[in-house]
């Protein structure tokens, strides 16, 4: 444990751990604890002295009971797959996995809702509910491994986010433990609440900082029935981007509208040998756009007008994926964007949202950043939302560069972002590793809102301690 | 002023006010105070001391400063058509009205967003959106008169919330002055955040006690082209509301479904001297039911499917809106309920929201409490999303009895709302009225929580101070 200000975990505490969740559920072993150092950030690596693997609420209370007396820092955690390093002990002491909360409680038709606990893995929640004729629609690249509790925490995203919205837009109520082991409700089960102030909101997208989410209320939509999918190719990646604001202005709200630069393309192609994507030697960027509803003939009618739409913008022969093979293949295509980025070199993801519009103008100061401060970026994501990944490709920068110019590069680009009327996270979160831009988005008036709030729920500060902002 | 730990309103304060705003936005004349004594809350009156119209954003700023230097209470307003006298001041001094803030400052058609101030009217901001092709869907029943700013106060709901939310979906960033006169933006005018905490959705429905709010950025979505309209009578109130959910599961979400009881149908026809609803003798409620979209071969099928689905819940013979004017005659019933049942008696309106599913046992709970402690209930509301308006008629009820039984019957129906996971307000917010009931659904921890969070905006509690609870 690093923090002075911090209680010292004992054998004590350890016998009390065990005794409580039984010994096979207490872990000091180096090698267990080296699984628990990393998440999906970058390089980074902290060992906690113990991790725990509760599986009642009741026992996540009398957890954080103690360490709430003895000052000593948890570390909440998910599936581990975060992209900020928020899941990490970086003051050492407890890590609290909720792994083994992992039943989905109730999932009630009558009403479109489902009661989860949190280390549900997001897609297996997902597949649930589909085969009531459910959609939980948020759906997060690691949506195969990552839990929807670590989602709530990060109030996540995804492709389907610019139609159906993100975690926030699902989550009615939480039970949640408070650092000093109370257990509380956030809300009630209801579709619209205005009952005292948005507890339940507060706490999604809070990074763990707050609470222990142990139970969690969400919302669900019918399912549809069909989609269709398009790839569009384009000379220009702002025309791309361009071309996605005069979609919705027709009227239409496709259910995915996904950018990538032709280097995210090619790259993802030749990591996987897939040679089933010609590539027109013009082509600067692509779309991925789909459309989803119950009625097939609407959707083939959305698709050509939204086909003539971008055609306006410069763009290439459209694909359009003639079967659910085809689709799933172009689905894996963009959603393994990040693995054959990862594969080739050491890299960096930042996630800027701006308005939808604003994205040419974005794209165009990325690569003015870029090449002033000498490094290359590959940028893909979201774009309907106006949410994109922009990955700092490390290749032959060294670790000074990486360290040095890189950082001031990134100042440069959440400016622009800020500038825009955007910011700097969408959906990744600030965490550990994106709390140094903090200040570029709020002043201290904001800061010291959160801050006075967080000292509300964890006046010890102990939980995530030293996550999204220092006290 | 009542309050005794509040500074006192002097001479020099008005003069303050007079330089600041001009002396014609500064009203101290019985006449004009009369006006902002009372909102649309049944018989509830306090008189302010003075009534400030600021103009701009800096003018508020400064009017908080000087207020919170000498710890004058300070209410703010927006249209006055408030449920709960949330918008009275309670405690004499400053009522602070938005009703100049009245510009709607940019409508950006390209990312789909309107900044607006807080003192536009609701229908007015609807009507210029819509002029450019664009929908803000949340529309409360006073849309007509109340103020967008209000709206963002209570977290306001109307019909159209079942299938497009209600104004918590729509929000994207807030301008606000804190109580201390600081100004600040709550997020970003982006779709998705994972940035810091959402201070964004905890000003929304906090009631005017956190921040006064001076600029909002509103989500917009494509206008859509056609909508259609059905009434379905029902022989049982409790299969009227079975129906909704059976509609839900069957994979269809209207755009609005309305539940009035047979008597809020009878009065409002009577108000009116209506007789375009043929009343059969065996009906006891009814559901107006809208679907809208860009497919009017798609709509004709859905409202076809729909009224098959509520056959089975023993539907007489369905009314279709065959013209415009016929559709604005059954809302203009539907909206006018509230004003038809004023007319024939003191009522209190309960907001009550659950699961929509359990909406069978709350009518049934309401009207067995309804016998037991002898008084009448007209229910109607938004039942696709659970929210069922309880109007408790005065008549001939004595005061003691309305102060008495009546409340005692009101908490018994708040219990019932709370054990089937529902809560006490769903749009109209907690103010003054209701505040007495908030610890039917929350506990210390939750009011803990909430009060510290009070604290950290307004350390003084100058701002609507001891609406939603006291301090």
């Amino acid at each position: 444990m690093s923090a002075v200000s911090n209680g010292a975990l004992t054998p004590e505490h350890i016998v009390f751990f065990e005794n409580l969740l039984g010994k096979q559920f207490v872990f000091t072993d180096e090698e267990s604890l080296n699984l628990y150092a990393h998440d999906e950030t970058e390089d980074i690596h902290f060992l906690p002295d113990v991790v725990l693997k509760p599986k009642t609420t009741n026992e996540i209370s009398a957890i954080m009971k103690l360490c709430n007396r003895d000052l000593i820092p948890v570390t909440p955690r998910g599936g581990g797959t975060g992209l900020n390093g928020g899941a990490l002990a970086h003051l050492g002491a407890v890590v609290l996995s909720t792994e083994r909360m992992n039943a989905i409680l109730t999932i009630d038709e009558w009403n479109l809702q489902v009661i989860t606990e949190p280390g549900v893995i997001t897609e297996v929640l997902q597949d649930a509910v589909k085969e009531k004729g459910l959609f939980y629609p948020p759906d997060p690249q690691s949506k195969g491994s990552c839990f929807i509790g670590g989602n709530i925490a990060e109030n996540s995203g995804g492709p389907k986010a610019v139609k159906y919205g993100v975690v926030d837009d699902y989550v009615l109520n939480l039970e949640i433990v408070l650092p000093n082991g109370d257990i509380i409700w956030t809300g009630a089960n209801v579709l619209k609440n205005a009952t005292g102030y948005n507890l339940t909101q507060l706490i999604v997208g809070s990074e763990g900082t707050l609470a222990i989410v142990t139970k969690i209320v969400l919302k669900l939509i019918p399912l549809p029935k069909y989609d269709l999918l398009i790839l569009a190719p384009f000379n220009s990646a702002e025309e791309a981007c361009a071309s996605i604001s005069a979609i919705f202005m027709a009227g239409y709200v496709p259910s995915a509208v996904e950018f990538m630069e032709r280097d995210a393309m090619d790259w993802t192609l030749k990591h996987f040998g897939n040679s089933s994507v010609n590539i027109n030697a013009n082509t600067q960027a692509y779309l991925l756009i789909e459309v989803d509803g119950n009625n097939m003939d609407v959707l083939m009618k959305d698709i050509e007008e939204i086909s003539a739409i971008i055609a306006a913008y410069n763009c290439g022969d459209i694909l359009f994926a003639e079967d659910i093979k085809q689709k799933e293949m172009l689905w894996r295509l963009r959603m393994s964007i990040g693995e054959a980025i990862k594969s080739r070199s050491i890299y960096r993801d930042e996630d800027t949202v701006v308005p939808r519009a604003e994205l040419p103008l974005l794209l165009r100061g990325v690569k003015q950043i870029g090449e002033k401060f000498g490094f290359k970026t590959v940028c893909f994501g979201h774009a309907g939302d106006g949410n994109m990944h922009i990955s700092i490709i490390k290749d032959e920068l060294t670790q000074e560069q990486w360290n040095g110019q890189v950082k001031e590069g990134i100042r440069e680009i959440f400016r622009l972002v800020k500038s825009l009327n955007g910011t700097i996270s969408g959906e990744h979160g600030i965490g550990l590793v994106q709390k140094e831009y903090l200040d570029i988005v709020f002043d201290q008036t904001q800061m010291n809102l959160m801050k006075g709030i967080k000292k509300i729920f964890d006046p010890n500060n102990i939980l995530n301690a030293g996550k999204i902002f220092d006290l």
